[in-house]
């Protein structure tokens, strides 16, 4: 399985720079030009609209959808689940981002209507937000984790298997499962966590990936070993969170599918 | 022409670092950041403000407006218009960035109502872009041309004799026409293409140059040339996207009157 | 009392890479990416939230509230003083950023009720800001101050008396008084007006000192001797503004309470 992922992975980098899939965001405002720089440095083409009289006409267009609830309003809420709901009429892959689920109130909510709306294929979270879900009561701090992968336990497959949805779960080692495969990745770098939005550039690069891969498993999991190879290739040479980021986007941009191969880490869960 | 165009490029970025023009933006959440840096990189003085409640008040202070389409909704279309209107009233020039034009029915249709609304002294796009002002039908793919310059023809020579307006047509090689006059900017670099906001970056450049010529068509020939130049410059010293962007801002900010003379490559359309 | 400071500074940034406090920023468009990765190099933690259903849930999670009018709309305005209003019931401090008023009567009149209703515990703005706020019909150019700190004389210190607030004056020399203790702060480089955002991002920085610090006015000068110190750093090794801004952020992060104590600068006003 892990040598499959691997030969995937390669496919996939590969279609991506090849097809250059048009990637569809209703996402915050304080990661938008961070998110939309990462899907150009990979090689896919980002477009933003949330306006709910131009949603469902950009989302046929795209290859992908992301919907990310990092900094909700009425309005907004209303436009991803309209565009969620066009993309499932029309088997587009969606992906959730629950920014902050378990923070507030709004945030878990709207996380849990948007899987009924949008049905997506992924949801891509950090262990604190993904535990929201689930709708046990825990607490996240603000957008940060107060949780690890190891916390979940089984219960993240059983999410999957319900859902019918691929989970990945982000931290110091990342977790993908669909509640049947299960594999975890290894790549990453810890200052990743310096520099505001690396969680949702990783959730538009499994868009990316989707837009290219039928299989959302393979697509998240290699699509993170992906971005936390970058990180560590960014990470070797700079100074600091402000060289990071120049350096990780230069990354995405140089890393080839040889060295994909050669760097890729996944591990048996 | 082509002479006195390189003279008043450097008589535009003396006038722009001496007066420090005001440019008030309502524009897309995506480039906001990118563009105020791009117009403190080069001395101009950048606000956004988009209440309606103070939009009329703001450009009044300003010396250019520059209106762009990317993130669209209702509210702020109401505010583009009046901000619009107000500006032509009191003869501030108005720059348009329709962005996505031809992707979705809504960004056309506004699009249009702001050249109606504002009569901008400038509009500046890709070709798909100024393609679908013509309402041909054309179709963009997101906010990426699918389009040359050279598949305009002579037809955006006519729209700008219609709407007496400049139309600058940006890609590998810049257009900018006011319907009597059209000259090819040869400056720019294919790595201006793989950060995002770029286009947008070009037209508050050519805000900033309409705040202090006159002359539109020449503000915006000379305003090209100048960014395209930066562009090259910070592709001179980079190793991918992230990088670049930071040496563009620095070329912006370090770019004499002397470099531009001898870099800028005005051409015969 | 200057010795006292330069102690406190050090206890202060030791507190916040310790404690990590939660920021709760409501806040402009423009400067969201950059402040809140300000906040992340320098070890706090960022979150960004702004609907009138989740702003008060979301404040009684925090150590300090921003409040910075940037952008404003009505609906944005509501959650502020909504967001305000929950903080000072909880005694959680909250830092107003005033950016342009005097520009726009309704920027003027913002910052004034958020002064009434979230009673801020510092005002940050420049000298053209905090005259505005005095109403004596002072006139700012867009968001750039036209006045000096000196130009304010004895008013500011009134302000602080009357306000119960401490001001902090930003320029290239800073002011803190609570209209009893004034200091200056000689901190800070030409360089850090070249990008947009500083003044919001010294702003967030004060209101993570305030989160660790229950002195408002030793939170806001040593905030600012932090943040100007590391501007200094940054501009020693860059090209412009761009190699300017990944410098600065870098030294946000690699600062040490050490390099504080020796390279602050509190001066007798």
């Amino acid at each position: 399985m892990l040598d499959t992922l691997k030969e995937q992975a390669v496919r996939n980098l590969t279609s991506v720079r090849d097809q250059k899939p048009l990637v569809h965001s209703i996402t915050n405002f304080v990661v938008m030009n961070f998110t939309a720089n990462t899907l150009l440095a990979m090689g896919a083409s980002p477009v933003m609209a949330h306006a709910e009289e131009e949603v469902e006409e950009m989302v046929s267009l795209a290859g992908a959808l992301v919907l990310n609830i990092g900094t909700l309003s009425g309005p907004w809420i209303a436009s991803m689940l309209k565009a969620g709901r066009k993309a499932a009429e029309l088997h587009k892959p969606v992906i959730l981002d629950p920014v902050g689920a378990g923070a507030t109130e709004l945030r878990t909510r709207t996380a849990l209507e948007i899987m009924e709306a949008a049905k997506p294929s992924v949801i891509r979270g950090n262990a604190s937000e993904i535990l929201a879900l689930a709708r046990t009561g825990s607490k996240t701090k603000g957008v940060d984790s107060l949780h690890t992968v190891e916390d979940l336990g089984d219960r993240v497959e059983e999410m999957a298997l319900n859902r019918h949805a691929v989970f990945a779960v982000t931290g110091p080692r990342d977790l993908v499962t669909d509640g049947v495969r299960t594999v975890k990745v290894g790549n990453g770098h810890p200052l990743m966590s310096t520099i505001t939005g690396t969680g949702c550039a990783a959730t538009v690069t499994i868009g990316a990936f989707l837009a290219v891969d039928p299989d959302p498993w393979s697509a998240a999991a290699t699509a993170l070993a992906f971005f936390g190879l970058a990180g560590e290739i960014g990470a070797s040479s700079c100074h600091g969170p402000g060289s990071f980021m120049t350096a990780f986007l230069d990354a995405l941009y140089n890393l080839t599918p040889e060295a994909l191969a050669a760097g890729c880490r996944f591990e048996q869960p």
